[in-house]
């Protein structure tokens, strides 16, 4: 039995300690939060001990990993408290929105033998996850084109929206990650972006965008493209279209039901797409906790690391630098550049 | 140059001799139609000419086929006139809609050797084809269940309705044709039919029906479903479904356009389906004069024969039958039977 | 807290064990099967105490609903004890395959007020419930062809064939039941069906058939077809089409993922469908036990009753007849007919 | 009655004379080649007379207007000739692959008043026109992203890979041009372009790139993004998205039937795309010589003119720029710039 201490229980940790509780070889049992109320509301329909006070868990003996769902900014911070308390990390996205911490947190981490596991969950999706099989197994010989659709139904309420460090940092980076997770080995060398105010001023309150395209190119010379919007009228568009020397293989949307419509107004007509992230990728949500579990059962590697966290991010920055600099911008990942 | 005599230029005459007249190989020399103007009309666009006199096609020397395009009630007179000129012939469908004539007309056939071909067009449509195709060339292991949709837009005007001898000979014909395509050898010899007023009272009036499910069972043992109704709210509904050991292979209805939309109404909806036959079986009209061409070059048989007429108007009958006597009716193709 | 017994845990009684664990407000607290390893393994996994007598669980206190899910020829001994115990009662369909039984069983139940409802499952199927909601509200105008589609992926084992009744009780049920659930108040009243060995010589040896259409005629004059098969090379085919005098609305299948695939072999190409119905109707399976809670809780009655349960029997059985003596079969649905 | 004199009789050309030849109100009554027998074999099968001299076309009293598919080179000097003739112009694209040459052809052409139509085939495709008369429309609310895939079977053979100025001049043209046609009056402003060599060495060969993205700015801030590759193993795939504040909109590819398969290796595989522009686009080019002879019926200017071609071509001029010094590159469409 894998015992697990939830590090923040809002909205997502509340989910995510509802999967650690489904699962057979599982359960939760400590559940922190800074407000005490709604860690308490977590324990009492998942079980486990409810606090607000987070050594309570890192020292806890019943604890043999952690579960990071907290706010983004304080994402490092438990990940470094974890690590010296020993405790396997699964951490939510992003590690952080500013690069300068993650590179020291990185850095710190090097002194600590703990898997850590970062939550780019829609690696799990059972459809992308197929598109990038199709690219591995080599089914549509060597990419060359990676188109990635990305619209979220809706902007952020304002709060997430002073932390989440921009659409670049917030979402894109989901796609920087898909486009990494696609591509493999073949990393993403440079980086254009284009990006807009379309969809409501209170983006450019926060000196934020919208509505953006990215052009990215692999080291092969694979060409990669991102668009991304924060309100989409039909849902949460969520597509991954690899083309390559003999094939396409393209991930498409999920509905609630499969009822399709004809009449004098149009034919085909089906359901609105799945609304946003926690109904789209549950399935993936699920099957991201059950990896790490097997990666801590099997003693094997955690497969999406605290690196693939730094890298998108990166690459985020870079659209981001790309966009204030109306140029392309080169890739650097080595440590400290 | 195969020159053609097209008898009546109604609706269908007029749109058979522009496929005529579209041929490298072939030309319209005479338009007939009792209605002079009409046959003029047709002259006027396609070339040749004009008459309401179908001896002056018939004795015509410049006239090596005719194309029977008049109203159903006249098809046996024209056919066998046709024949004893020694005119090779392509008929509308249905031969007629009395069983009894149709007899008659085969045995005088018999005393001629003209190439005789029936208008089943949907034979000659690429959806349908490619289903047939499929179970012809044993792709999906052998047929089981054939599932066949076959609705129309809207019912015919008053005056067809009257002449056209009710739902099963003059709709249903087409589909109880299409099943025998598809079974190839293997003969339907079993029919039940259920069928309804659910349309417009005006199909009472006529002792007909609107609205039918059929049930018929192949000397194999495949099981066949047809259903019909006179009245789509989206458009001509038009689908082959058949199901094989080994697969399915089914024919999807066509539109003008595959433009996709998607708002908050509802994702994924096209247009309407193409209205009607003319829009809908374009290509198969185009492709079954082509075919009757090219077995008068090259002395094949013609593929849709009249023999093929026969049996189709049978298994309707077969139908109508079945809805009176509301049974299963077993169907005997046998000459005079 | 709603406290289930489990009666009987083979396959899908463990996994409705597992529905049930899984809500909020309801736990599994006893197990019960005839092979008491096979309660234990169950009560392993979601709780509850194990017992190879029927009787522990009926007796209990901390017993507030049971769950029939034991092989078929024992749920009418269960239903009429579960009553007598006075137990809410969940019982899978069919209630039996002998409709002389279910009479007995019928009028035995009018002496107890304790709510049954039938595992229906596939009502609660999100894509084939907007098909029936699309019907009810009216949405398609009245209804006038009804066409299911049900084809299982491959034959059942010889143990559950030698039980199951045939294909009629056991399969074709299941769509005679969700005729019913699409056609509402208007009863299905008259049945005419086609059957055929084509899928292997085991149905022979039973006496049972694996392929088959049915034709049914509605009070109203709704016309129904149902085809049948027991083995399909691509999976679970599983579809509801209705046509009526404004639209049609049908529920397509469901696939393990969205990806799609591109190549010279072809386009557009899917995964296979999903295997089966533990599969395929998972979300189906968690609604009915969803809603059956719901109901206990309210008051209200289940939505899904012994009479549907009784009536869909009926249909089946009436389908059955018809292929055996080969004519329409008039359904009569009142008591004792 | 218009009488078409065709200039330039390969391929297209001889395409173009056959939708000529089918109108009911035109007909061909010249065809020059510098090839004769290539003339002849066009005159041969829609009529006129066969000419390797053009001036005997340009000075013919029976020709109303001229069709130029000749070899791009010379499609300005027939241009001028024309003009200076007095015949109304339809050219295929491009105008020339030099922009400077188009720059002098545009001056020279302001001294003459007659029609000139450009054959940017792609606005007259029913689908794509749907897209975009559904961005006119205001269906969708404002253009917030436009996605144009755009992928050709296969590579050219090499004398017209020589001869044709290159991927953004000789395809990506027509992506330029349809995003405009898209975009209304809201003009692209800037340019991004990355480009590979992926598909073949004769590409580099010339210079040339096979591989493509591009991602645009319009002046109002719409987001543009283009990808082309020369060679796609599934047919020619041509994909328009257009996504606005209300919905989307987007043309799906074309398919030579609608049939579907299903079998154990996989569900809903249809046929390859339509292989290429001559099958895919055959609707669009009897649109446009349609549009072009009622611009001539009517007065009314050309739908798709000179000045269409040149900004079309000077944003592949951009995107080839923007390649080579690898920045955006600012728009510039005024003459001389």
């Amino acid at each position: 039995m894998y015992r697990f201490g939830i590090l923040g229980t809002g909205r997502i940790g509340d989910m995510h300690a509802g999967l650690v509780d489904a699962q057979a070889d599982a359960s939760v049992t400590w559940c922190f939060d800074i407000d005490r109320a709604r860690a308490e509301s977590t324990a009492a329909r998942v079980g486990g001990r409810a606090t607000s006070d987070v050594h309570a868990v890192l020292d806890a003996d019943d604890v043999d990993a952690v579960l990071i769902a907290s706010s983004t900014d304080t994402h490092i911070e438990l990940i470094l408290l974890s690590a010296q308390a020993g405790k396997p990390i699964f951490c939510e996205k992003p590690i952080d929105v500013d690069l300068a911490k993650v590179e020291i947190c990185r850095e710190k981490l090097e002194d600590f033998d703990v898997p850590v596991q970062l939550g780019f969950n829609r690696r799990y999706d059972p459809s992308h996850r197929e598109v990038q099989q199709a690219v591995a197994s080599g089914e549509i010989g060597p990419l060359e084109l990676l188109v990635i659709t990305s619209r979220d139904p809706s902007p952020p309420p304002r709060p997430i929206l002073e932390a989440c460090g921009g659409l670049f940092r917030d979402t894109t980076i989901h796609d920087t990650d898909m486009a990494r997770f696609v591509l493999g080995d073949d990393e993403p060398v440079e980086v254009f972006a284009m990006a807009e105010n379309r969809v409501d001023p209170i983006f450019a309150e926060f000196n934020d965008v919208d509505t953006a395209m990215i052009v990215m190119r692999s080291e092969s010379g694979a060409l990669i493209h991102i668009n991304n919007s924060r309100r989409t009228s039909y849902g949460y568009d969520q597509r991954v279209e690899a083309f390559g020397a003999e094939g396409m293989v393209r991930s498409e949307n999920c509905r609630p039901n499969e009822a399709v419509r004809f009449s004098s107004a149009g034919t085909g007509r089906k359901d609105q797409l799945l609304h946003f992230f926690i109904e789209r990728y549950k399935a993936a949500y699920e099957a991201e906790i059950r990896d790490f579990i097997d990666c801590l059962k099997s003693g094997k590697a955690p497969s999406v690391t605290f690196e693939d966290g730094r890298r998108a991010l990166i690459l985020s920055e870079a659209a981001l630098r790309s966009t204030r600099e109306n140029r392309p911008v080169i890739v650097n990942y080595a440590p400290g550049a």
